[in-house]
């Protein structure tokens, strides 16, 4: 992640702080080591020893004194947010000073809500230094709570809003991951990709999540089982739309009978040769195959906004919160 | 808002209870004295000394023993979530007796998370017992810092993603109300509408509101002046598309003026004689006869989903959170 600290071999220290203390405190180590000497001996102590390596980030409260120290003996720059949604401890710290201060926390809530708001886009990966959070948050009641809301306001839309036709052609679609199966073990054994040298490319990534898949050890994302059998109860043909693919097919209807679904009417997997780009399309083509056979689509549950998105529309779309990844 | 109260007149008491614990204590105790008499004279005891009237709800941990002591004095039904979107606290007290337990802010957060994710929709007002912690949130440095995440994000996309015609076409659209202009001290002053005898209709609801455009005291919503220069700055057309009534344009420029705002290309405000209905196709159909005249529109900002939704798009939306009413 920090290879961006690399193009500083030869930068002042000012740029080179800048740049870099918004990465891994092992990273800014590291680089320090290797360039600053030692005039920074003590801050190095005080990084040292008062920083796990690999997963802690220099952004609280506790270390703002160092910063202090640090920006009264040399001129720091206080430069604006940094690469992409890299957060940068120096920004957050010059704002801090500014009066216009903002909690690591308040940063990372922030972060998540606008992912929902579908406001932030394309991210690869969690911002670093909000890992914690966000694996609290997925373990949390609150999760719990968020999704459960999700399953009632289907359940409300399905029973205040519906005219069924009574002639097998009423339809509801789900996703599979983070939708019905949940990835969450997964993503939280690889630290969302923290910690993995395995991870280090995006085609070793899927490699990984398609072996975790494999194992069929995917528990189902609470409430969904229930909403999905209160829908099918109801009537409803249940279409169940992934972008996984083909050679899958044996592990997900493992994986989703072995967490208590069945009774679907058709597993929508993609081709083994297709890409991996262009979910959205891919969805909203299969939505179009369904109503094309006289399906009337009632809604669609999925935790990514390409699950939701383009035409034809479901009457009504459900997003579970997915603050782990983005699939466009 | 209780009005569901006064159809138990000859109703048991475990109706009663169930059906009006939900609600405001006030009317809670209202129906109590008038209809349960000296057999609650205990439960009245605790109510009246330890809940204060008209902004309490009886849904906070320390009332449980109550609950408890209720429970095992009369046999009370737990029944499922009350009309609509209304927090029935003997349904959250049976959940917890069940394992199954959430807390009020747990389902406040979830609540106001499913707004966003426009998983809940055509809400007529934000669910009593959530009213205080949706009015902190609105004061708070997590909206600062969510409204912040907004700004950020548009700014970013305008950097990485731009290729402007530099020709006077490129398009950037706002809304008004809780997009530039800041409505919460109207809201706040209402208390969500919970407590002004004023506001028991719609119509009376509109009124008071418009009265307070009128008086153009409503102040910048934070960050968004600095993302309305910036991208003014940066070359684009600002047009303002509102659902506000022309015969608030005065008021509006003068507020959005007094705000900060100046240098828009145009501000479209919605016919006198329009319904308020439709807001969706209203804004979707002033974008379309934008695009017809040439422009390219890069970016919508607005804080209810049918500013952002309908065709034509704008290459991307941004949604800044409002937990405090739904605009269909």
């Amino acid at each position: 992640m920090c290879t961006e600290c690399r193009l500083f071999t030869d930068a002042d220290l000012e740029s080179a702080i800048a740049t870099c203390m918004g990465y891994k405190a092992k990273d800014l180590l590291r680089f320090i080591l290797e360039h600053i000497k030692d005039k920074m001996v003590e801050l190095l102590l005080e990084v040292r020893y008062d920083i796990k390596l690999n997963n802690a980030f220099l952004a609280e409260d506790k270390h703002v004194p160092m910063y202090e120290q640090m920006a009264s003996k040399y001129s720091v720059k206080y430069i604006a947010g940094g690469e992409g949604y890299t957060w940068n401890i120096l920004d957050y710290f010059g704002r801090r000073r500014d009066g216009l201060g903002m909690s690591l926390k308040n940063y990372c809530e922030s972060w998540k809500l606008n992912v929902e708001l579908h406001n932030v886009r394309d991210f690869d990966e969690v911002p670093a230094e909000c890992v914690d959070i966000i694996s609290k948050y997925l373990s949390s009641s609150q999760f719990k709570a968020d999704v459960q809301r999700v399953a009632d306001e289907s359940t409300l839309f399905l029973t205040e809003a519906f005219a069924l036709g009574g002639d097998g052609k009423d339809a509801w679609i789900f996703d599979v991951d983070d939708t019905l199966l949940s990835n969450v073990p997964y993503y939280k054994k690889i630290n969302f990709g923290y910690n993995s040298s395995l991870l280090n490319s995006l085609e070793a990534n899927r490699t990984s999540l398609e072996k975790w898949m494999d194992e069929r050890k995917a528990p189902a994302v609470e409430h969904m089982r229930d909403l999905y059998h209160e829908i099918r109860g109801r009537g409803l043909k249940i279409f169940i739309i992934s972008s996984r693919k083909e050679h899958l097919r044996d592990a997900t209807v493992n994986n989703l009978v072995k967490a208590g679904y069945r009774g679907w009417t058709e597993l929508i997997l993609r081709c083994d040769k297709d890409g991996y780009d262009g979910v959205k399309k891919f969805k909203a083509e299969q939505r179009k195959r369904l109503v094309s056979k006289g399906y009337r689509l009632w809604g669609v549950v999925g935790d990514q906004w390409s699950s939701l998105g383009g035409h034809p529309h479901a009457r009504r779309t459900f997003k579970i919160p997915n603050p782990m990844y983005y699939v466009a």
